[in-house]
């Protein structure tokens, strides 16, 4: 029996992290049924990404130019640049309305056991930026875990010659909107370690 | 600020069911980083789905042919005709390996109050099949709610003539008010070997 245009689609959609048969097949009916023109946008939006994507010359950010949206935004706070490990990251930062700053994607984070070595990671384009562009404060927002923190630590050291600079780094504590009862032993002691004057 | 490729993309998925704006992200920067030839792939079954699906002259399940798979296939027992809601519920059923003959897709199912009179059925066409295929039974697989049983009385009363065909309905495996799409494939089997005459 031939591989039906469903059956292909169903596949296709399956690839995807977080879809397993069932949605795929959800999803591909719903775009079976959607307007021609929103089924060509989506499948448009998909292979211009792909052709066009390329990393900001000054960020590493996702952008179709040389240079980012955020890199090009002329109302940005160019003082301050936010460290991150993954493009992806920007968004969720963004999205959070906390920065107005500017941002510097490492492509990763420190493990020597994983091959990844401070050579790996843009660390010299950010050590780069630091020393010419007027920065006065890096705000390192590494996840939260082993290899960002050790990532956070290198980077600190690193910029310690540019005294200049103002190293920071997020703070860790117990989500908005969470509940005290279902904190884990760390984020709660690092919650009480950070704790602030009301 | 111009919105971004990632941004499109990240808009462009958001339109699917199940998936806000923070599982679009997910997807969007994953697709990213897919080789090329699979963001090709998905983009371009998306495409092709729009563009050739049609629904087959015999059983209204989706194909991009005159007929599809499953009436093309020789294998299958041309005697046993499915009847279901809709295309999809055939992909459900298919999964469950319960059932190795027919289907027929009525395009929805009885609701006066909703005009869907059983003209806007494709219950003539049903009829069609019975009386002319040397069929042997009909196994009513709609939706286990109050309009899918009403559509599998009318069919009943409607067969009521060929009376060398066997009306059955899948059984009550399924719980009530449920609906076929979400079944596990177990349930699924058992309510399709559990089938009894009407």
């Amino acid at each position: 029996m031939p591989r039906g245009i469903v059956e292909k689609l169903v596949d296709e959609l399956s690839k995807l992290p977080g879809v397993g048969r069932k949605s795929a097949q959800k999803l591909a009916f719903f775009i079976l049924n959607m307007p021609e023109e929103d089924a060509r946008s989506l499948a448009g939006a998909i292979v211009e990404i792909k052709e066009k994507a390329r990393f900001c010359s000054v960020c590493f950010n996702i952008t179709d130019g040389e240079t980012c949206s955020i890199c090009r935004d002329t109302l940005r706070d160019k003082r301050r640049i936010c460290v991150v490990e993954e493009p992806s990251n920007i968004a969720v930062i963004e999205r959070s309305g906390g920065f107005n700053g500017l941002y510097h994607v490492l492509m990763g984070a420190l493990s020597p056991i994983d091959g990844m070595t401070p050579d790996r990671l843009k660390i010299k384009e950010l050590v780069d930026r630091v020393s010419s562009d007027g920065v006065e404060e890096v705000v390192i927002a590494t996840n939260p875990n082993t290899k960002g923190e050790v990532t956070a630590r290198y980077i600190k050291e690193t910029l310690s010659p540019y005294n200049h600079v103002l190293v920071t780094r997020i703070a860790y504590g117990l989500p908005i909107g969470g509940d005290i009862e279902f904190a884990d032993e760390v984020t709660m002691k690092k919650s009480l370690e950070g704790r602030r004057a009301l």
